[in-house]
């Protein structure tokens, strides 16, 4: 019997945990690795024994955001520029018995996984790979939603519906505009989500700017201007990652990543002086950033559903001998809202990404259309509130046994 | 019979509307009369008939936060200076038969409610005024906690606990530092109340800074270095009034809200970029704002308790015919957490700012004391999950029925 690897990777979300979950309850008898750090795990060969995890820390999974085993942001070179990094990594792998590689990740880790498959079919090394996708940015093509999206959905329609009845009641002669700033990278999922909040014209977000659409400043302070006057207040959700025309945007140049992203932010705190600079309302702004994917307490039922679900189904997928394609869901209703699991070739996954699409953009381009709010509303349904205790959430404490080394140290 | 004159003033919270729905509930024949923005209402004779609102509204009071009736930021000038805005808003109560003044709100208001109070005496006019206390900065004396405070407690604490495990997930090769930055003014309440969180020393936050100890660059980034040392990531979280020991804050200096008072804000940023500037760490920065106080699904069980007990306390007061009191709260027990209802003389409340006493700072001046920690730890026990219907909570929906002005419109 082979062993499963398991691993997460790239930024965390409140329910990556729960996928966790589902693979290792999936796998039953098989016994789960998990990597510490990602792949960086396979690479360092640092593998958790899940298998000597009680029962009840895996189910308390399903109420710990963060990613448990730790997450890395590692871009694996391609093979020909360092093949040793892969013949390090499927050592590893066969030295530990591996026949099954399960990589929990957003786009790049998919593009991690179809590279990792494509040489093991080259060099008929028998571990099939399966990629698992997660991301709060909603960004992966072939997929309903990613897991994490939906919590961080709801945790942003639920935030700018509450937060816009505080700013009604301060707008007589206090503060006019509120302006919450989501991620969601270089897509306007996240902040289309709040979007679902404005049920009727009055209710927040009055204004939503997602990438999608280039950003107008005398377009976007007339829409201002033009709300403060109907309602005497003004809520905008901005996504991070929103672009002028010429593609510039607000973020902050000085960083990037270990993929050469740039670190975004600071759209929100901008927008606010520049509203305030230019029509002369006081303004207030949240930035959401990490509280919005950790918010465990304020999780997507369905969410949580299928992130446990796509766990389960990676790992029946890998034992039924699927290779190098991506565990996916499929809808097959919006009402009721009905879905299955569905499985996706890497190589239409990797390093593709999925925009907000223009029929889902109100035509002034600043909130969402009734098919976009029929698309993303049943991501956010339901409430699972987790476990409190003395006033606080519960969270699972892994035992955390990191299985003996049979290689020597990889000192690249 | 006399009518109960009522309204909400200064920054709302996730809790007030229950403090109205005590007020209302409590006054059970008595007819309360809402002021539409504070004691604006008063002054532009906009009262807001609740006798005519249905008792299931009143009861989802309980679960909507901002201030159902509009609040105001509005200081009222001594007498000395304008009697005729005193005279008006004693004409507009007198002309609607109110001989219960009722005003919620934080230390401003309390002042607010002690002029009115004093003019009456002064001048024989029979209107009982009560304060009723509200602010989640919990910066007023003579009370065990705020309404308001509890509830932001709860939300600051779970959020950084979440947060810290996303953190603690990124840190082996990305984000090592996150800053969230919470409210308090020049109070360090909020950002004490985080540190209930970290239960164990790995746990966040690992660092708390507030305005009762001045800041020192030198020292915290000292402790910073040694935090990501040890558990390879540090959290922090940063009141906004934080400031250095010649009393310079990072607040925005552009900008002063009607009581004169800076409108706080950019410390978590600033703190973040000295952060990776000098030690060289990637950081992420949440900047809660207005989504702490109105996080009304994560509010504490305790905190809404007392907010709704405490407006019907103010009405019970009011017709015994107290008069120049605040309604307060003494609590009577740490454990089991008991507490009983009070009263206070407004002269001991109006302008005292209450700050966290040092015996509950730490000896490095960056974390809670076990004496704090007893003190808070009340505070956020219990959860009550608002109803949520389609994904989103339910909020409360006035007919909000304005009574026909009986004089001449004022228009000073």
């Amino acid at each position: 019997m082979k062993n499963i690897f398991y691993a997460q990777s790239g930024g965390v979300t409140a329910v990556i945990n729960a996928t966790a979950a589902g693979v290792i309850q999936g796998a039953r008898s098989l016994r789960v690795l998990a990597g510490v750090n990602g792949i960086l795990g396979a690479i360092h060969e640092q593998l958790i024994d899940t298998s000597l995890e009680d029962i009840s820390t895996i189910t308390a999974l399903m109420e710990t955001p963060g990613g448990i085993f730790g997450s890395c942001r590692y871009k694996l070179p391609d093979y020909a520029d360092s093949p040793e990094i892969y013949h390090r990594i499927l050592q590893v792998l066969q030295a530990h018995n591996v026949g099954y590689f399960l990589y929990n990740g957003g786009g790049d880790s998919q593009d991690t996984t179809h590279k990792l498959a494509t040489v093991c079919q080259q060099q008929q090394i028998p571990i099939n790979c399966i990629g698992i996708p997660k991301t709060i940015d909603n960004d992966i093509p072939h997929i309903d939603s990613s897991p994490g999206f939906g919590s961080v959905a709801k945790y942003v329609a639920t935030s700018i519906a509450q937060a816009g009845l505080d700013v009604k009641s301060m707008s007589c002669n206090s503060t006019k505009v509120f302006i919450l700033e989501v991620m969601g990278r270089h897509t306007g999922w996240i902040a289309a989500a709040s979007g679902l909040a404005q049920t009727t014209k009055e209710l927040s977000p009055h204004i939503i700017l997602m990438p999608e659409v280039p950003l107008q400043p005398a377009v976007l302070l007339k829409q201002v201007a033009q709300t403060v006057k109907e309602f005497d207040f003004c809520t905008i959700v901005v996504a991070e990652g929103v672009r002028y025309a010429d593609e510039t945007t607000f973020r902050n140049k000085e960083h990037t990543d270990a993929f050469g992203h740039a670190q975004l932010g600071g759209a929100g705190i901008q927008l606010g002086q520049m509203i305030t600079k230019q029509l002369g309302y006081k303004h207030h702004c949240s930035v959401a950033d990490y509280l919005q994917r950790s918010a465990r307490h304020l999780a997507s039922a369905n969410d949580l559903a299928q992130a446990y679900t796509l766990g389960q189904h990676a790992v029946s997928l890998a034992l039924s001998g699927a290779n190098d394609v991506m565990a996916s869901i499929k809808r097959t209703s919006n009402e009721p809202y009905t879905w299955t699991m569905d499985q996706v070739p890497l190589s239409e996954v990797a390093n593709v990404e999925h925009p907000v699409p223009r029929n889902f953009i109100s035509e002034n381009g600043m909130h969402i259309t009734p098919a976009c709010r029929q698309y993303l509303l049943p991501l956010i349904q339901g409430e699972s509130w987790p476990s409190f205790k003395s006033g606080l959430p519960v969270h699972a404490k892994l035992k955390r046994v990191i299985l003996p080394t049979k290689l020597a140290k990889y000192n690249k």
